[in-house]
């Protein structure tokens, strides 16, 4: 087999075979295709596609190319989710401790990563104590007897996407929905996920700007897990503002708690529930998504979604005490208003630049060797649609700087007031089983 | 600049700028942009093509890549004539003597190549003493004194060029009109041409299989050499059988000297004649193709092409005499005919295997270490529409092993019969100035 033969069939629409697609992924993790051959391939498939038969095996030589976590020792279905990502989302703090006040196990790998805040283990970080670096066979004991615990990233997990996701960076092959829908199935696959539901981000702060492009992701992925055998939904929801109020770490945690409690913002809550209620269906707990969402709806009202917090919390030795007493999260020195400066409407918040704005205070990472500051950033007063009155807070900033003027004219600039009421967005724009 | 952004941008549709071309075509060759980058700008550019300026721009940008042949010391206009190859395509030993019998200087740049026959100067070494290891200056005094000389290829010309070609070929990117116009172009005018006649073949022997490829290329690079202030223009010409007889090396020397006798195979004189009037025409030494081609069949008539060859030879260490004595050429031990097995009319000459068959004989270079064998090939005696008996002689093969079973077979199987007179061929297909 030749590599180059193989960018020529893909070049001229045709279909690779799984024993081609498995050639060219093995090649590459191993160092024996050339980056430059593989480049060539990713342009032709960004100008072609790929057939499902040929995701499917992407798919599932991404993640046979490293370690795969393997889960069978945790009783019942082990569902993961999935969001394609924005700007303060909390929803992965919520759902965890909440489908597992309802049996459904939660084995999760997390990382920190890269972006406006940190990843889920430096959110719960805040939590005084809290830490991840736990042995496999804790892990596993600790989802039997909880249903929930955090594992920080360890092994050699799908090393060929890795590869290719540095390699299609620098070639202008990232825009590509079959290989965006293999990357990311190939690491749920990996991580041990027997069921995935998948929470697909539309809108301007999201990936995907447009409903037919978060569609066609959706779609893509679902496919993908469904047709190698892993049960697999997605929702499409909004971004085109900020999810719930909170951007930044130990603010998402707080509201994170706040919407176990029964507390959080609509949205928020609305969108746990959802996602919540698939997690629970797919794993066999409920006969109905109806049933599902009340158990949810239920595990809220009686405190055992907080307790389970608590409990999941405590166990990975973090202060569990801070769920009843929220003022024991980290706390920035200063808290500043942003003021309205007319009266009017929120008709727009530029989901990215609020979250550029957290970053400035110092919330998120530019670069792997970033310092993460867990006390600060930003809680938004208004969404689109709320109406607000000159000098009335649109946003509270929590910083450890007093000099704010540049997060000031960021959020200013991304936070728009029109004079008529506008449509509120839709918050879940479409469900996708198959 | 970033080159992520090119590829970008030629990935979706639009035009690259000067600067930009020159960006990524200085920075490839000096090593600054990597391979897999430029790959995926190569495929790219497969999907999307360029426009006439970034053709243009491309061509001069490899042009400037590396050395360029100053040729400014000879008087009058330096015409070069290229043809995209094919099989026994003897042209260039016989323009050469032709047009400068008619005062067109020919200051040619030659190699030895890889292909089923040697190179130009291969072919020439045929020739007892010929070498075309000279100097500079001598070249040119040598095109001054006698309007032509070769020289062999030396210094650093287009090495962006040399560099994309290689990277092309692993990739599947050779086949794009763009990047075959421009890599053909650039080397030209690296070589000093001021204006270049183009012989580019069409048919089943041909790099181009169909017309409207063929002209599709001619075109490309008619306009390339135009925009770039060099007059360019294009012959489309037949290569749906293999041109005139011989295919070999002292063959084909023997059939060049044959054609400037006025003695040559038809197809062969006709194709020489239509270029040469070109490039004459283009020089400057006639004022139309008619006046052109009538002083050119005129210094065949009165033996001043015949004489031009001898002194050619001569002037650069050749044993000149062979043009009157052509037995003093290489000849091979053994000489076969390939005898029709059946009565008919030849309906079909495969070029590309009858090339093969000569390469089995010796006459060509699998790989830059072959030695090649001067005296042996093939001679068609028979073309596409002559009638044939039975038993008689279809080719003659000069070989110097005895056992040629082997390529017997490959000819036999490249030269078909059919029972009805089938059409030949048009040799000349089309002229393109623009």
């Amino acid at each position: 087999m030749r590599m180059v033969d193989l960018i020529e069939k893909k070049r001229d629409g045709l279909e690779l075979s799984t024993e081609e697609v498995n050639y060219f992924i093995k090649g590459y993790t191993e160092g024996s295709i050339p980056d430059y051959q593989v480049s060539a391939i990713m342009m032709a498939i960004y100008f072609n596609g790929m057939t499902e038969r040929e995701r499917a095996d992407l798919t599932m030589a991404m993640v046979e190319s490293g370690d795969q976590i393997d889960l069978s020792e945790i009783e019942g279905v082990k569902v993961d989710k999935h969001s394609t990502g924005g700007v303060g989302d909390t929803t992965t703090l919520v759902l965890g401790p909440l489908v597992a006040a309802v049996d459904v196990p939660v084995a999760k790998m997390s990382g920190r990563g890269l972006g406006h805040t940190g990843g889920t283990i430096d959110k719960l970080e805040s939590v005084s104590g809290f830490h991840v670096e736990i042995e496999n066979a804790e892990f596993i004991d600790l989802v039997n007897k909880n249903k929930i615990a955090v594992i920080g990233q360890s092994g050699n997990l799908t090393p060929a996407d890795k590869k290719l996701y540095a390699l299609r960076d620098v070639t202008a092959t990232v825009n590509s929905i079959p290989l965006i829908a293999s990357s990311i199935m190939s690491k749920k696959i990996a991580a041990g996920a027997d069921a995935i539901v998948l929470d697909v981000k539309t809108g301007a702060g999201a990936f995907m700007k447009t409903l037919d492009d978060s569609r066609e992701l959706a779609k893509a992925m679902v496919r993908i897990g469904n047709n190698v055998g892993r049960k697999t939904m997605a929702v499409i929801s909004d971004m085109s503002q900020p999810l719930g109020f909170a951007i930044g770490n130990a603010l998402e945690v707080k509201e994170a708690i706040d919407t176990l409690r029964g507390e959080g913002p609509k949205d928020l809550t609305e969108l746990c529930l959802t996602l919540g209620s698939h997690m629970v269906y797919v794993s066999g707990k409920a006969s109905s998504l109806a049933e599902a969402r009340a158990m949810l709806e239920n595990a809220i009202k009686d405190g055992s979604a907080l307790e389970k917090m608590k409990q999941f919390l405590s166990s990975q030795g973090g202060d569990g005490s801070i769920v009843d007493d929220l003022s024991k999260l980290p706390q920035a020195k200063y808290i500043f208003e942003l003021e309205a400066e007319e009266d009017g409407y929120v008709s727009e918040i530029i989901a990215d630049q609020v979250g550029t704005a957290a970053m400035l205070l110092g919330a998120g990472r530019a670069t792997k060797e970033s310092e993460i500051d867990l006390a600060v950033g930003i809680l938004l007063r208004k969404k689109i649609g709320d109406q607000v009155k000159k000098g009335e807070s649109l946003a509270t900033i929590h910083s450890n700087f007093e000099d704010i003027a540049q997060v000031k004219q960021k959020l200013t600039q991304s936070i728009k007031l029109s004079e008529t009421k506008p449509e509120t967005p839709t918050l879940i724009h479409e469900e996708i089983t198959e």
